[in-house]
């Protein structure tokens, strides 16, 4: 039998490890940590530390594998998802049964909030058809508490809504309708350039939460085309970038902002 | 000078606290922790609780206040919460000043993450207005990953778009266009009634995070009327309830759910 611990770890800093976490971590008997690609290394660089940071001599093995990539001949986006996340899925089972071939304990550190944009839990469900698996989730700091603590300002208007989207979709969809405040994740760059700006305002960071966290806030008009530059120069100096940003629509007078 | 820390402590666990906000907390001089009424005052046994739990001897002061009331003779509702907010800005800045006439660093528990459904920020900025105050915001581990941890279950669908919203707008303007996945906050009670239940899922939970946590899930035609009830005893058991619930749709054909 298996356990599976899914421990969100936070945003980037190591500093944001609640308690809870650091007791999942623990009490594991292996923790795997994934890697591809010059982010991936990067984040399992960080996964490193934090463990070293909280574990002693007596704390789990690491065990580090190789994800699979994604399959760029699979033309539709849910198709390719599915296909990768189920090739993921072999992955686990296979590294999970060489590790721990009587069964035990087994954790992976999840970026930010496991529930937000991550694949881990789905993949987990994948694993829970094939393998007897308890599944236990740890919540975490998202990227988005990262963001808003950075510029300290409030995520909703009072009494409003916020829609949390993707990069892709606010290209494909625009401004989503009726929302106030717009918060946009896994954007490949520069999403925010396929809306029209007027009477919006934009708070983006860069590596929310890490030591390298960079912001830039204003009228999206003024500070979009120096997001795009800033984006750009991290991007070249760090081997990759990860960004998250915050649109609010400025008060009308129809704008239903007495909820 | 006084420098203010508003300190996300996460949903009602004391484990959800991050090792950035136990630093925090040791750096003030003065924790000010604010209560009224019976869920006030659990909310205010569950702070001390955290302090007494992360400080050692020489940890700072606690100090504790009752807030003003809303004043329910202003019918419209933005114009209330801002009285209030107002209102509250001010016996913030009076036991300030009567705990550190001479300046120096304050610190404020929120529940959760500060970002979200709460007003400390907005009075902070409001103190900003009237004394010198630099202000630095620790996130916390919010309601929603609290939720969707105990449900162990995704917030968005792969790729999908998520809004967050209050019971009050719920019920005023409906289902939100366009939305697949609805997370409900600040909900009175049982605003999810006001909607048409075909075709929606339901995961609901009371004190996320909580030693008394409860859980309920399924069709919403079918769970519906048994949170309401299970809400109703957990009022009457507790003199209080606090809860929040995921809405997801079901697939449809044209859901748009490909991106």
């Amino acid at each position: 039998m298996i356990h599976l611990s899914l421990i969100g770890i936070g945003a980037g800093n190591p500093e944001h490890l609640s308690l809870q976490a650091i007791d999942a971590i623990g009490r594991c008997d292996v923790i795997l940590i994934p890697h591809k690609g010059a982010q991936k290394d990067d984040l399992a660089q960080a996964r490193r530390a934090i463990c070293a940071r909280v574990l002693d001599g007596d704390g789990p093995r690491l065990h580090e594998f190789a994800l699979p990539e994604r399959d760029p001949q699979i033309a539709d986006y849910t198709a390719r998802v599915t296909h990768w996340h189920d090739a993921i899925a072999r992955v686990w089972q296979r590294e999970i049964c060489a590790c721990l071939p009587q069964g035990g304990r087994v954790g992976f550190l999840v970026w930010g909030d496991p529930s937000l944009y991550d694949s881990t839990l789905r993949i987990a469900e994948r694993l829970q058809s094939v393998m007897a698996v308890t599944l236990q989730v740890i919540p975490g700091i998202t990227a988005i508490a990262a963001l808003t603590a950075g510029h300290a300002i409030a995520l909703n208007d009072v009494g409003g809504s916020v829609t949390i989207t993707t990069g892709r979709r606010l290209r494909a969809d625009g401004w989503p309708e009726g929302a106030q405040t717009v918060v946009v994740m896994l954007d490949q760059g520069g999403a925010f350039s396929a809306i029209a700006p007027q009477g919006i305002d934009i708070w983006w960071s860069a590596y929310a939460g890490m030591a390298q966290e960079i912001r830039l806030c204003g009228p999206l008009s003024q500070v979009g085309p120096r997001i795009l530059e800033a984006r750009a120069e991290a991007r070249a100096r760090h081997g990759w970038v990860m960004d998250i940003y915050l649109l609010r629509r400025e008060m009308t007078a129809q704008g239903g902002r007495t909820d």
